[in-house]
């Protein structure tokens, strides 16, 4: 069925997946409800709470990320609750959009695409009501763009608020300060720094969550967070098994490289891919630079037809980067530098685009 | 990490993984918005389809089964909504306790388990009111007994009343009508006769039952099913990829076999192991035999200790049952013959049987 050989993927998810945790997808099923597997789910639960930097409970969910995001607004919004989502790309909406959906009052702080979000303007904003929930992705997909989430904790935490942040493009891979930041619901997906392939997101759950949990009444059962914990290590449905056998091998190889030496990697691979695609005359979106992701790089076409540059890219190296996602399809272009992906993999890359270039 | 062989699973799902499949799902990821990718899911959907034997719309959904059920009631019920299920067991009371936690009143027709629901009782209680939602499982996994859907069917269609059917445990192992029963949702799971790990769901939608879904507002977006009808055959979300691999190779195997030749097979399959547990003295808990799933057997303990025995067969034979669930427990045993499994597998698993009775 293989035509050719599968492409490097450089895309911000899904990402790379290394031979070995590929192997461990392949391993034969054991039974989900046997001592053997809960105490791998409990184990990789344990490890992962040390990858979120965080005490709180945390769930596997068989799902995609979008998954995570809904088991936290429908365990804690109902009709008529006020929800802030600050809002500065495509996930960041769709947590918004969530939030409608299950009823809540959203008010929306929009930023412009490629910045992040100003504390003093969210605070200003957030004053003007008491919002249950707050929403915010630390790392926007969509512009690669990293929120400054530690400050947003310190003004939400001084209230009853709830603060919801996504880090399903950053976790493994940036420094997430779950507890340190006062995140209550803190979600990741496998996909991203992780190495994993789709189909499993995480969710962590803090005391003060669960107090807004344990009085929201029906309106949500697969992703109903109160089963989860009682039925913990074991998952109320059935897990996915074979990606939990993955995510074991992943864990296995974050905590042999060390996650601190893998967050260092991460940041300077990401400068690296900045200062080598500024070499080629391209500008980052992401503006001011500070503000720039460190797992994926996203670039401004510059006049450039990007899509075709793209599209070479693939067809004669082999490689696969991300466009831009709606509003900036053929304004930008992304570059995922994620997990195992290192600067050998940049370095291919910039050199194809390098050379695509010339074709245009 | 592997200390020893996996277990054979005669287990109700997860159940024996072929090594082809194994192999697929290893195979290094492809982004999941490339046309390869999406062709493969449009024709995984069309043979799914054809195993369903329908023409309604067929959705491929990242979750376990569960999922699947609260996707056909979170898009149609809104609180209030009249529901009627039939009861006989675990997975179909959990049916109705979706159906509550959406809101809905939910009518119960309890049925003795280990027995299937008479269709003139169901039509005496369904014609009692306006139900929106009738739900049933046609294979009971808590029970190994299989509902009569296509007299149900029958009963519901001369209705507006709309049919739910969990073919969660008989899909691929049991010829399911979803077109011809009249059934407006039909459901299955990855893991259980289509031979492959737990993390897919599938799900049918009828042209009546998108007409309840346009009307229905909120309460639903990881499982909100006009967006999967907006992007088919992409995902709204992002897709198991790999599980879709493995997907594509059990179609490919149950195609090669013949869907006929398969359900024909199950059918021996089950018969052989229902003749050969009654040779060693037991008792089926299906009552009467008509109503015996064709994909597992419920086994009644008839005084003999059959928690120590599993243990036994387990341990000594390396050979994986199930026991019976919540009420059941101790009072039965459960011999899933789903997928691969053939009938040596069945013959090796009556040996161990009757090899450790006599250690009890």
């Amino acid at each position: 069925m293989k035509s050719k050989e599968p492409p490097l993927l450089m895309t911000p998810g899904p990402t790379y997946v290394p031979e070995r945790i590929l192997k461990a997808l392949s391993r034969p099923l054991i039974h989900h409800r046997e001592k053997e597997f809960l105490e791998m789910v409990q184990n990789c639960t344990e490890r992962l709470k040390q990858v979120f930097k965080t005490k709180n409970d945390l769930f596997i969910l068989t799902s995609s990320g979008t998954g995570a995001m809904e088991a936290a607004i429908s365990n804690t919004i109902s009709p008529g609750d006020k929800v802030l989502s600050v809002v500065n790309g495509v996930f960041s909406e769709r947590l918004s959009n969530i939030a409608t959906s299950f009823g809540a009052t959203v008010r929306t702080l929009s930023v412009p695409h490629g910045q992040a979000v100003e504390p003093a303007k969210f605070k200003e904003v957030f004053q003007s009501s008491n919002y249950k929930l707050v929403t915010i992705v630390h790392n926007e997909t969509y512009s690669a763009v990293k929120n400054p989430v530690a400050e947003i904790g310190k003004i939400v935490n001084e209230t009853d608020s709830l603060l919801l942040t996504d880090a399903i493009s950053s976790l493994g891979g940036d420094d997430i300060r779950t507890d340190e930041w006062g995140v209550d619901f803190c979600l990741a997906g496998s996909q991203k720094c992780l190495m994993l392939p789709p189909g499993l997101a995480f969710i962590t759950v803090s005391e003060k969550a669960w107090g807004a949990i344990d009085k929201k009444q029906g309106g949500r059962f697969y992703f109903n967070l109160k089963k989860y914990k009682e039925k913990a290590p074991d998952n109320p449905w059935t897990t996915a098994i074979n990606l939990v056998f993955g995510l074991d091998e992943s864990l296995n190889m974050i905590f042999e490289e060390g996650l601190e030496n893998r967050i260092k990697r991460h940041t300077q691979v990401a400068e690296h891919c900045r200062k080598e695609i500024k070499k080629l005359g391209f500008q980052l979106f992401a503006t001011p630079e500070s503000v720039a992701s460190q797992t994926l790089t996203s670039v401004l076409a510059s006049g450039r037809d990007v899509e075709k540059m793209r599209s070479i890219v693939k067809q004669k190296y082999n490689i696969q980067m991300a466009g831009g996602q709606k509003d900036l399809k053929g304004k930008i272009f992304r570059i995922g530098h994620m997990g195992a992906i290192g600067k050998k993999e940049v370095d291919l890359t910039i050199d194809a685009i390098s050379k695509s270039l010339k074709e245009l």
